[in-house]
């Protein structure tokens, strides 16, 4: 049960932000620069991964599932590779590049003093830029803010795939825009 | 030496933001309204509190002395005061309350599952609401993000007591809207 009262027809993150709209605002917005809007050389689905593979780190349940599903959409492939990566990035079929940027992203979840200067350098040699290495901490620090809001209050979270990956498909249509959250939260409720 | 190619002149996490204006929007906003905008019932003070205690917990220099000097003009007070917060806030002078809230606030920092119901239901027989318990893990939560940010891509940290000083009494007069920020960045480098 959550530790405070929240909306009970909201799962995971979404019902912290119909609770207060004023952080809604702000959060939704990082996570669709981050996550959604255009990059000039780092997908989607990319940073997808590196946001599930961070969640799974926290033992984010919610947003692990949710950014695995996304990245799987993302990715136009099946949720046995987003599962591979997380539990084993270093054998998973991936680019060197982006093993590398998930070093990096591990270093980040411990804290920020733990990333080396082995590891950027390693990312440069596998084509990595600076916004690329940039972003990759952005994205694991933001999803160490994003795991622990959850699950400090510790919000309802939905055991149902197929919740899910509706909610995947939908992200990657729609983004994370305050906007497209309001609308499609609804929406999903009607269909599901 | 930072990880990537910041603009040598700005410290910390406004180098970030010059670098990624783009992120830097959201997390300006984002930190206006958890520490900056009027709040029903917990003082910008003590907010300010809230992230400087987790910010020393992370061990992240810049966010600790940043905090600890805009909490000092917040609550016109003086800076041994906050040092005694984050040294040992259960022996320092602060509200029951607030106590009660930076207890929370130490088990956000560790991961969202160690809020325990117990350490909840304590805020709330000190009189702590359901925005304030909110508030209390969005802002631990984000201060886990800014922290890992600062420190991941290692910034440049200034060793001036006054330039904290300075910042933070500029900070408690123009918030952190991303407009004030970029203007200030350029009248505090003027004057220093």
């Amino acid at each position: 049960m959550p530790h405070i009262e929240l909306p009970a027809e909201y799962p995971g993150i979404r019902s912290l932000f119909v609770f207060r709209p004023e952080t809604a605002a702000p959060l939704c917005n990082l996570a669709q620069v981050l996550l959604h809007d255009p990059h000039p050389t780092l997908s989607a689905g990319d940073r997808e991964l590196i946001a599930s593979y961070v969640s799974n780190l926290n033992t984010c349940n919610f947003c692990t599932r949710s950014h695995s599903a996304i990245a799987k959409h993302q990715l136009n492939s099946d949720l046995s590779l987003v599962k591979q990566v997380l539990a084993d990035p270093e054998s998973a079929p991936i680019s060197e590049k982006l093993r590398a940027l998930l070093r990096i992203a591990a270093s980040v979840q411990l804290g920020g003093k733990n990333v080396t200067a082995e590891e950027v350098e390693d990312a440069r040699k596998e084509g990595a830029t600076d916004i690329e290495i940039h972003d990759t901490v952005l994205i694991a620090a933001a999803f160490c803010m994003y795991n622990r809001y959850v699950d400090g209050l510790d919000t309802w979270q939905p055991d149902n795939e197929e919740f899910y990956d509706k909610m995947g498909a939908q992200r990657v249509r729609e983004g994370y825009k305050p906007s497209s959250i309001n609308v499609t939260l609804t929406k999903e409720l009607q269909t599901s």
